[in-house]
């Protein structure tokens, strides 16, 4: 994103709308970044003053006699066309437009918002806005918003699709002293996007980590690959609201209808590595925790409190969040002992009582910090008789700079009583929180990136395999002369067979003596099944037969199929009657492919047969760019695995070939975009090999 | 509880161990007692002082000249037997015991208290601690702890099993201006527990809300019976910490497997119509809802925002936890869209847009006040520009008023820019949050009370079975008498049929010409199953054959079983074979019992068959007194009601029969206390009827 690198810090600035009357955005505007000790050159725009806010204003953009890098726009929206013309022939760089009226009002804004698009791609400009609130960057520094205040430099970027909820954390973190580097507004993403901040802030010196507020994302795939590679450098933490499922209730097939929108956000959150919140105190905790603390090096906490209770809720939520509390060296337990008073609690939550006073904490914080087998570290301190919340403060602080390597986290348990203890935390850069809970989650949400980090490291793109590609085509095009969008189940097991998944064999028959032959020559049992993509639930109209054990029984199956069938659904004309042969049964899986507007095909992968919506036991990642540890991991999150690793005393199943099927699904899927759905289920698993059953495919 | 009713107030009080240094607990108590503007007498004893604090002292409480209601305890550990026995022959009723040093710090200080307790017992005293920090009542006015500070007066009751937690809390509220009514610290539980406050802060009328931070509950029996009256009196919410599952892992039965101490407390707490909640933050927030707000009359949320962010924010956060978007009426609508402007929201989330000053909040909230479809109304406000945060404030405020049914709740999202206006909320009753999620989840806690209370009121007892104990008590002797403590399959089947549950005919063989005898009697086809309490997962050695159609293949079967089993465990003798009828499949269920230690039996109901534990699609509820209306909760909590209501076409299957047996097996293991665990798995479900397959039983 070359293009946008200097939107944090422009050589030179037009306000066009600036204005002296006290109250209007443009006077707002000019005046923040008069104040904000922003270095370059400010030129107001108005054709009918000769000064704003004490600086010389220009009728026109045209007439300034100077280069103009950035212009910030704040006219009504009826102007925004003739004052983009001018920037474009001004050779403006960048536009930020302030002003409201576009795509959020209705068709005629969403107009307007195209040709103002238009304009700008014209002359290369790239704009941010329309119906933002501006951007800051406190380092620069310039604020370009009209917001009141200023918030104190700081290392946490923050880009939010929302103004007011903008307003909110700048308000709400002046209050509480918290710092940024950058503050975007995204508005309605016209041109720039989240994409594009995240990009720029992940290359900032300045920023240690990002975050964001969303409703959507503007380009997938644009997403997935700026995203991935920013995370490598630093935390992308994001509250993505719109979670609502009402989405996901149209989709056709069970892998489509596990799904969603809600379920993509999270597969390609996954796939970047972004850690996502579900709040936006959860937001603001983790960022100051990453802002101002070292990812910790490992899962291994370790809790110091001067009471029990505390202790024991610190314990539950570590658990709860995939923590482990550290246990101490024999040394550190014999130090601690040693010391501490015989009722202390001396292993991992360490107790030091609630007659503690800052000596007895800072004794055990120092073994604590020295143990090996301590990644990071919760002080939890309740306001009782004798604490000294300041005193004990200092000894944190210091040996916290004495063990730069572990992360520090505190909770000051209180109000007043602690107040002054818990600014000394945080100005020097110890997070301090009043409960305990979230101090625990900070350290839960740090170590969740680190592993997420050490994934994306491990991960190595999957090798190709080499499907017959022609098989599917003239598949494809059977079914297209055909006017259908779903495939035949003996279509759809062509298609996967060409993309060398194994399938029990399958065949399309059009009369009893056909069945038979075709009986013949795979062998027996065989199924019989209806073949009508209009019939969803076959067994339901009577329209399969299983354990057919001659070519006399099938010829009669076939018959008695089509005149059930027929008694049910009089009007569905069927395309003839499958055959399979039976194959034994293994463990009952689903693997299966559906599309996502914005992320692309996902595939999942579960626990199928008939109650596979029931259980709802499938994962699932995005099928383009899937990895081998992906699908490692996409198999390990489900129970069916604790199936396949052998179940009680059962020999393990291949897990080998069913990570195949999962990569051939996912290839199909990137090679024909035309397919929108895919369901195999179910696919057996057996010791050796796998089968795939019942075949489901949609078109679009 | 009437004897505790005198605790928050009493006529007089004696401060044993009472001093003039400042810095000492006995100091800062006489104090607190003092400042608190008690208007009892308060009798200092201190055997060195003749005057504490300006009050005359004695040397003993023997020698006090009046009587004495309440003790309160700050002498030395050694002390106490001493000062008990003054006490109880004082004729003292209560005693409050700040002194530590006893069960916390060990064997020996477990023995002091029981020495304690007796003299209690045998002087008819009643005791709060030991090893706590005193009581508050600010309605007394009584301050009797050695806090610092001393809380507004509120409605809120709070009791807590930490001290520390306690100070915490209070110094908390104390900065934020939240009143309580009554404050207990529990300290060891020696006598009287949460549950004696509980009920007393039911009955008190300055208390709306009762909250609890507990770590165990003492008595389970009289915990459920206390408990489940107050929640019908007020909302009870506690915080319950120490969830870890490790407990769970000794258990040998599938049901028990799954239930753990922390399951057996919700089970409670559900039983009981506590709320239960995970944070000390939800903890708080919930009592300022409580105690400020009516209880919503139904789910119906409406959200009335300044911005779109909240507004998608809180309709995810509503729809997580259960809540429904209001829908308001046609008038309603239509009412805001003639006011509002055209790009505001006006269905729900009711957006007033950004410029929107007081009075198009005011005519915003109105009509959503008004329509009959809203029970509770969340306000969420952004600063922006022009906002009118104490001006709003006043409308909310003012409406709030006029529809007192309703519940208000506000989130106004910022720092400085809206304190005053948030002040203003919460000084006229409305809790006003800084972040929009904690706003929706206490509206959705409190409607949790309402539908728990409304549950409560539906239920009856059910009714009485008349079993065959006496079928069962020979089954027990006959295992007694073999030193066993698990029963054999047809043993365990004869003693669920002797209550009533339809069992698949079961009887054990010792020779292959009985097995082939009974075979005969049954019915083919039978399964044989080797039988032995110590063989666990039977199909792994070998132990069952299955499908036998005639007395030659039972007598092959049984031979063939024997030498299998033989092989594999060579010092096993089993006690013979058992032959069960087959029975037409099902829809596999588990039924089963576990004991907990505090709140006895438990029932398990779920999906069944070999992979209950992968699937863990069980519901629990406590065993004695349960009702019809708990049955049908538990199976329609579970992802097996979607099977028995009828799968994809398949017909229901008998829930009836499901509940009867669900209820007997409640039944057994009340009548037989020395049942530790049953597992029904499977149990077959039917169109019509039920049979139980297999059957487990283990005895204490």
């Amino acid at each position: 994103m070359g293009e946008t690198s200097h939107f944090t810090n422009p050589k030179s600035l037009a306000v066009i709308g600036a204005s002296n009357t006290p109250g209007k955005i443009g006077n707002a505007l000019v005046k923040n970044l008069i104040e904000s000790g922003y270095k370059g050159k400010i030129y107001p725009v108005n054709h009918k003053e000769k000064e704003v806010l004490g600086l010389p204003s220009f009728p026109s953009i045209t007439e300034i006699p100077d280069d103009i890098e950035t212009a910030i726009f704040v006219v009504p929206a009826k102007k925004v066309l003739d004052a983009a013309l001018e920037c474009g022939k001004k050779g403006v760089k960048n536009l930020v437009v302030i002003t409201a009226g576009f795509k959020e009002i209705g068709r005629a804004g969403a107009e307007l918002e195209k040709e103002f698009l238009a304009i700008c791609r014209q002359y290369n400009m790239r704009m941010l806005g329309p119906n933002c609130v501006g951007f800051i960057d406190t380092h620069t520094p310039i604020n370009a918003t009209f917001l009141k205040g200023f918030p104190p430099k700081g290392e946490i970027a923050f880009i939010s699709q929302s103004g007011a909820i903008l307003a909110s954390i700048l308000d709400w973190s002046q209050t509480a002293g918290i710092g940024y580097s950058r503050i975007f507004s995204l508005g309605n993403k016209a041109d720039l996007s989240e994409v594009d901040f995240i990009a720029e802030a992940a290359d900032d010196p300045n920023t240690k980590v990002i975050l964001c507020y969303i409703e959507d994302v503007a380009h997938g795939p644009e997403f997935l690959k700026t995203v991935s590679e920013a995370t490598k450098k630093k935390p992308v933490v994001i509250l993505k609201s719109g979670t609502s499922q009402s989405g996901a209730l149209a989709a056709s097939s069970h892998t489509g209808a596990l799904a969603g929108s809600n379920l993509a956000y999270d597969t390609a959150f996954k796939r970047c590595g972004v850690l996502r919140v579900s709040s936006m105190s959860e937001l603001l905790d983790l960022a100051i925790a990453f802002a101002d603390q070292p990812v910790p090096k490992g899962d291994r906490v370790a809790v110091v409190t001067n009471s029990g209770g505390p202790g024991i809720i610190a314990t539950d939520k570590a658990e709860l969040n995939g923590l482990q509390m550290a246990r101490f060296s024999k040394e550190t337990i014999e130090e601690l002992r040693s010391y501490l008073p015989a009722e202390a609690g001396i292993y991992n939550p360490v107790d030091v009582l609630g007659d503690a006073k800052a000596d007895r904490f800072r004794f055990a914080l120092e073994k604590v910090f020295k143990d090996e087998n301590v990644d990071s570290i919760a002080l939890l301190l309740c306001p009782v008789a004798v604490t000294e919340p300041l005193e004990t403060a200092q000894a944190l602080i210091e040996l916290s700079r004495e063990y730069p390597e572990k992360t520090v986290i505190a909770a000051y348990m209180g109000g007043q009583a602690l107040a002054e203890g818990a600014k000394l935390l945080t100005d020097n850069g110890i997070p301090c929180f009043a409960m305990p809970e979230p101090a625990i989650a900070v350290i839960a949400g740090m170590s969740s990136y680190r592993k997420m980090k050490e994934r994306a490291v491990a991960r190595q793109k999957a090798e190709d395999v080499k499907p017959d590609q022609k098989t599917v085509k003239a598949v494809f095009y059977d079914v297209s002369r055909d006017n259908r969008l779903a495939l035949l189940g003996s279509e759809a097991s062509e298609v996967i067979e060409a993309y060398g998944v194994a399938v029990a064999p399958t065949a399309l028959s059009q009369s009893p003596d056909e069945a038979a032959e075709i009986a013949e020559e795979m062998g027996y049992p065989v199924v019989l099944k209806i073949a009508s993509p209009k019939i969803l639930h076959k067994t339901d109209v009577g329209g399969v037969i299983a354990g057919l054990q001659s070519s006399e029984e099938v010829k009669n199956a076939y018959v008695n199929i089509m005149e059930t069938v027929h008694r049910y659904l009089p009007n569905v004309v069927p395309y003839g009657i499958e055959i399979q042969k039976m194959v034994p049964k293994g463990i009952e899986l689903i693997v299966g492919m559906t599309r996502d507007v914005q992320f692309g095909p996902m595939v999942g992968f579960g626990l199928g047969g008939i109650f596979v919506n029931l259980i709802k036991d499938v994962s699932f990642r995005l099928a383009n760019g899937l990895t081998s540890e992906e699908i490692a991991e996409m198999i390990s999150e489900t129970k069916a695995y604790m199936l396949l690793k052998g179940y009680r005393g059962d020999k393990p199943a291949d897990i080998a070939a069913i990570s195949e099927v999962i990569r051939r699904v996912a290839i199909l899927a990137r090679d024909f975009p035309e397919i929108t759905e895919i369901d195999i289920n179910p696919v057996f698993a057996y010791e050796k090999g796998v089968a795939a059953l019942d075949v489901k495919i949609t078109l679009s």
